[in-house]
């Protein structure tokens, strides 16, 4: 993508997330319509289909040749990633932003021929922003983020993974993964996958494991941990695919195929 | 403990615990000394323990008939809750603190012969204050928190949970928190057992469980957590030793039967 392009849509994603994310600020008190989708923890409430519209009117205005893939149905519906695709959780943390009213956040990624452009997460309550642009490092708020930790074992690891990993699952065999735990120092559950990756980008955790993500939950994510030399796979190590949802890890390269090759293939179904 | 009294120390308490939280983040980016204690994962830095000789030193001085005890050895050696005690974690959450450089706090509960007058949890990075006088109500700040909902089902619930709940442990049978896990609209872990009793008063979370918490992990948090009407117990449902270490679960008290009973119960070993 030519520089200024990328310039110039990085700017605009950026104020629309800020107007947005101002957008839910002002009503976070006000009473929420909540509705299940795939199940009872599924969530989805009248602010994250609004948040949503949002982006597709001002999106499908201004660049009418790009397209959307989003989680709320507004979005397109697409079998490939050619051209520009703006890649978009309006709401990431829904259980978070109806629960706690805040630790949530909105998720942006722009992609160019299946490429992550531009990441953008935005932890609204807290008005802290994460963003990356392709080969020019990753920031939070203005400052510039620095490459994760050269030298890292797994006992100095935190990971963030749900408890689901340690029960019965289609993926993992849970003891695999109850010994993972045992291993790493620490271990750490926040709820919104967005975050998380930002925290990983962050070297706040050092990794972080999800059974089920959709593009729109780790667009960004990718681009902002790969600006800090992090890596992004699925968890058999196989590149993600951004049309489909994927069990992911993302991490501090140090630790990725330990975790991969010692625990996950060990126990994986 | 008069009312006069107990307002002073409330202030004097406060003080010494935003002077301690000053020095603190004024030396957050310096170099740690970092060492471990009963276990790999059990971390200690010097800061603990200088934070632990501030409230020492001062408490020493200035009530010199006042009790302490607290985590890094510098408190009295106690066999009972005789008189005024204050229960001190100096640094609450040092993982957090050595790796994230946040989400950790300092908690002082104050106690009068065993009862839990007064309670502290300052999220030092964050600059959030959450106390309680027992009796006067529990505050975030200046805001007053509401009493925790008095409808609530496990199904809309948020517990807060380590996860080697869910690997083999010597007190409850994995797969029975595995069912609690799945019963719950969803889990969170962040690491800092003040901060998380904080939040269960916030109603930010439902309840939290943890293995083996000594008295300074919750001193205040118990004082906060009352004040808002939610309950403390042992996971037995029996009340909380303050001179030893218990698992313990607060939460709200519409979940408290249900939790002991229908789970942790049935999986006890």
């Amino acid at each position: 993508m030519d520089a200024d392009l990328r310039s110039n849509l990085f700017q605009q994603a950026k104020d629309w997330v800020m107007e947005a994310g101002a957008n839910i600020k002002a009503k976070i008190d006000d009473p929420l319509t909540i509705n299940t989708k795939s199940n009872a923890k599924d969530l989805v409430t009248h602010m994250d289909q609004e948040t949503e519209r949002f982006f597709q009117t001002k999106i499908k205005k201004k660049y009418p040749d790009h397209f959307l893939l989003s989680e709320e149905g507004y979005g397109d519906n697409l079998s490939n990633l050619d051209g520009i695709v703006w890649i978009i959780d309006p709401i990431d943390g829904t259980m978070n932003f109806v629960q706690q009213k805040r630790n949530f956040a909105i998720s942006v990624g722009i992609y160019l021929d299946g490429i992550g452009e531009i990441g953008i997460i935005y932890n609204v309550m807290d008005d802290v922003l994460y963003h990356a642009i392709r080969g020019e490092g990753a920031f939070k708020d203005d400052v510039r983020l620095p490459k994760l930790k050269e030298s890292l074992t797994l006992e100095e690891s935190m990971i963030g993974l749900n408890h689901n990993w340690l029960c019965r699952n289609r993926l993992v065999k849970e003891d695999t993964m109850q010994q993972l735990v045992r291993k790493v120092r620490g271990t750490r559950t926040y709820g919104s996958a967005a975050l998380e990756f930002a925290y990983v980008a962050e070297g706040i955790m050092d990794g972080y494991l999800t059974m089920g993500l959709a593009p729109w939950d780790v667009a960004a994510g990718i681009v902002i941990v790969n600006e800090v030399g992090g890596v992004t796979t699925t968890i058999d190590g196989q590149s993600v695919n951004m049309l489909t949802t994927n069990p992911i890890i993302t991490c501090n390269s140090e630790i990725h195929s330990q975790v991969i090759v010692e625990y996950i293939k060990k126990g994986r179904k």
